[in-house]
């Protein structure tokens, strides 16, 4: 197996994952010809119509065969349905990856179809996004200066990691590998908990009864704020219910800092807002520049 | 007292809310002049040399004298101390007005130095703000299109309010009148919870003491999410102290929201969590647009 000389990469889900993915492997020349897969066949002929494909099935199982690698694009919670049926068409050379947003249960959907200690499955997770969603809201940019995170398995081959390696270096992605607990706990407080934050506190503006007009009075840091609650609902049920465990444990981490905040507010201990808030900017302004 | 012919506005405080003010007034010719007043003279320095003011004293009690109106923008923490200034200066025909993020503490503060009944003060607030702070990041379009809230009590003259509202009109902002305990009601939900939400996050994931890169890993979601844990933390301290009561309501509202997803999280309750977020994507996307 070699990371050169890639001929088809199949990608299921044509969405704002996997087209941009398709879209940044065709500007680089990385392969031949890029396969789509997926359940909604207009979605394929608008990938097609997009040029972010080059030609579809509807039958995951055909769609698979022959390509180099296959790239697994869709909701967590359709991942294990994906992996059966790559697992009906495809032979053991493939090498099979994913986009999920979270890394154990993927794992544990791919062992339960692969079979455990297979080698050629690499689990993935590009860091990027947008709130929109569909074939339409793909570019080829989306990776450029991003990171990817790569969680295989002690029996995962290094030629099928370093295949997606040059995958996703190809779409201007930098590569980084570690464990998928790790994952899973990183991406819980970077990005799961933010989204259960912002889509909590829409809704529960929205359910004050006293104030119909309150978003009219919403400035600018609040329409950041909430800009991730415009994600996907369906997507993010998946992502949290998937990374159950390390989104439970965040929340609470984050309850405790709030229960400080509010008691800081009730002693009237502005030295105390201060502090954290200081911190928080600190910290803040330290990684955003 | 008329709303034309304006002569000389005073700025107490030359930052990004009162230069702003002074560079979209200049630029509408408002006024003929701009006076500018606060405690470090090196700002008021920097403010002449920058075009914001075109003069200035660190006396307020000097400042205010011959103004039409006198717009307070400092730190609620230095309202009161403001008010003494002023009080000291002027005279009973002069028009009094603030940018405060809060009202209620606002009208205390005033009602104890001018006295209870008093016409010509206008308790005012520009919803308006970026994360960054002082007169280099003042620029004169901040208001354009924005909405200010004034929030005048039973005493304040029709005249005055008319005063201070021409003066944001100039501005370019759109101006509402409301009590000022609806004000600060609306103001804890859509801006002061989320900055305490945003502060609250990052010293949460800074004090995860197993991962240190977390924020490595982090994506534009979380940067627009966190941007406002940018602020100022000496203004949010004042903030959220001086509508500590509003604030802590909220901050209970929004526990119970967040104890709400825990538990389907807890439930494996999919239905529910996806309920919450379609309502709240509906509910962003409809005020977003």
């Amino acid at each position: 197996m070699s990371t050169s000389g890639v001929d088809t990469v199949c990608v299921i889900g044509t969405g704002l994952i996997g087209g941009s993915l398709a879209l940044a492997l065709k500007r680089a020349g990385f392969c031949r010809q890029i396969i789509g897969a997926g359940r909604t066949e207009q979605t394929l002929i608008r990938a097609v119509e997009l040029g972010v494909i080059d030609s579809y099935d509807t039958q995951i199982a055909n769609a698979v065969v022959g390509a180099d690698i296959v790239v697994v694009c869709v909701p967590l919670g359709a991942m294990h349905a994906a992996f059966e049926q790559i697992n009906a068409g495809k032979d053991q050379d493939i090498v099979v990856t994913d986009a999920g947003s979270a890394k154990q249960s993927v794992i544990r959907d791919a062992e339960s179809i692969f079979g455990a200690g297979y080698p050629n499955f690499v689990p993935g997770h590009p860091i990027a996004g947008t709130e929109r969603s569909g074939v339409g809201a793909a570019f080829a940019e989306l990776y450029r200066q991003r990171r990817v995170i790569l969680t295989p398995t002690e029996d995962t081959s290094t030629a099928a990691v370093d295949r997606v390696r040059a995958m996703w270096e190809a779409a201007g992605a930098s590569v980084d590998t570690m464990s998928a607990e790790h994952h899973d706990l990183v991406l819980a407080g970077t990005s799961h908990l933010p989204h259960l934050l912002a889509f909590g506190l829409v809704d529960c503006l929205n359910n004050l009864e006293d104030i119909d007009e309150i978003f009219c009075f919403a400035a600018g840091g609040f329409r950041d704020f909430t800009r991730i609650a415009s994600s996907d609902p369906v997507m993010w049920r998946d992502i949290c219910l998937s990374n159950r465990e390390q989104v439970m444990a965040m929340m609470k981490r984050y309850r405790d800092e709030m229960e400080k905040m509010y008691r800081a507010l009730e002693e009237y201990d502005g030295e105390k807002l201060k502090e954290v808030f200081e911190r928080a900017k600190r910290v803040r302004d330290a990684f955003c520049g």
